[in-house]
């Protein structure tokens, strides 16, 4: 805190003395109630497609994070559309059901080939952000090359980079879990590492 | 059925004689089981928006249609995309629930303007199919121009064109009724007109 003068300070002493200043109990309070990291958060990455979604869970305590499970919901490609997103709404409630996350994180700014592929990841998502919104858990969406830049420091890394380093920054053995599940684990970190930043102040407004 | 010669004639008389011939029911007992037109049936057709959702069901027994219910699940262009996807799925199975529909139709072969669209409708559509799917309904899916041509005889007809006629196939007033609600009943009448023809053999595979 700053002062201005001689006369300044001694207002501020004067008014701590009868009690808390009402300027710092302004300037601090916000920050406060924005995001209080020594609480427990619970977030959930989610790398959707119809085909295979990829899933992975961390919380996150003080900056500290801890991997609690991931993995991946599969469909194979001759399932028919509808039961496609059927057992992928039903995985997610599961899910969710279980591990009960404070926050979800998806990746957006998507490229596609063509409109047919657009419009069968929107099915996707809709699904897993309408099974998310049915029990009150927001969800983030943060650029594909922000999520590695978080991870890898760089926003070209492969899956297999993101792999190495989520690995890392979780202390477990990545080898045996799949791609798709180790990128829904670096969404999660992403998410963390941006609720840790200024009080939360750097994460984008849920969707 | 036809007969080479008469020896053929007399071997089918034979078989008649001691009880249905084979040949008869191999070649009438699939038609049968395929559509059974005097079975109640109902049909939701569903014109699906993020922002306005049109629904529309009607019944079919020997087939006579009777209306049963219409109307769209709105949400304001302000709302976020999880609050209208959230609303959507809720409202989707209130329907499924309450009105236990047989089948469900929805729009396909869509023209976008771009991906961002694609996407939206895509979230849109996923949700709805899932909800359609959790709860074991059959969903097809009808050309925009298919489902005029079958309310109004030719494909370019307006919103307001289907209004009409949708009136007079349903004998309803459908003048309070949105066009997006007249629309999902057209989507209706279209997969009821399909069911109707050649024991059902004209309907597409469902999603």
């Amino acid at each position: 805190m700053r002062f201005k003068n001689e006369a300044d300070l001694q207002k501020w002493l004067e008014q701590a003395r009868n009690g808390e200043p009402k300027q710092v109990k302004k300037t601090i309070a916000p920050a406060l109630t924005q995001i209080d990291t020594s609480l427990q958060r619970r977030i959930i990455g989610i790398d959707t497609a119809l085909r295979c979604t990829g899933w992975g869970i961390i919380d996150v305590r003080n900056g500290t994070m801890t991997a609690v499970d991931c993995g991946v919901i599969k469909n194979t490609p001759k399932d028919k559309i509808s039961d496609c997103l059927r057992r992928l709404s039903i995985g997610m409630r599961e899910l969710i059901t279980l591990y009960k996350p404070d926050y979800a994180v998806m990746e957006g700014a998507f490229f596609f080939r063509n409109v047919h592929t657009a419009l069968m990841l929107g099915s996707a998502r809709g699904t897993v952000l309408a099974a998310l919104a049915e029990n009150g858990i927001s969800t983030y969406e943060y650029a594909p090359r922000r999520i590695k830049q978080s991870v890898c420091g760089f926003g070209n890394a492969s899956k297999e980079q993101v792999a190495v380093l989520v690995a890392q920054f979780l202390k477990i053995q990545t080898n045996h879990i799949a791609l798709d599940a180790t990128d829904a684990l670096a969404m999660a970190i992403c998410h963390a590492q941006a609720l840790a930043v200024s009080g939360g102040l750097g994460i984008p407004e849920p969707l």
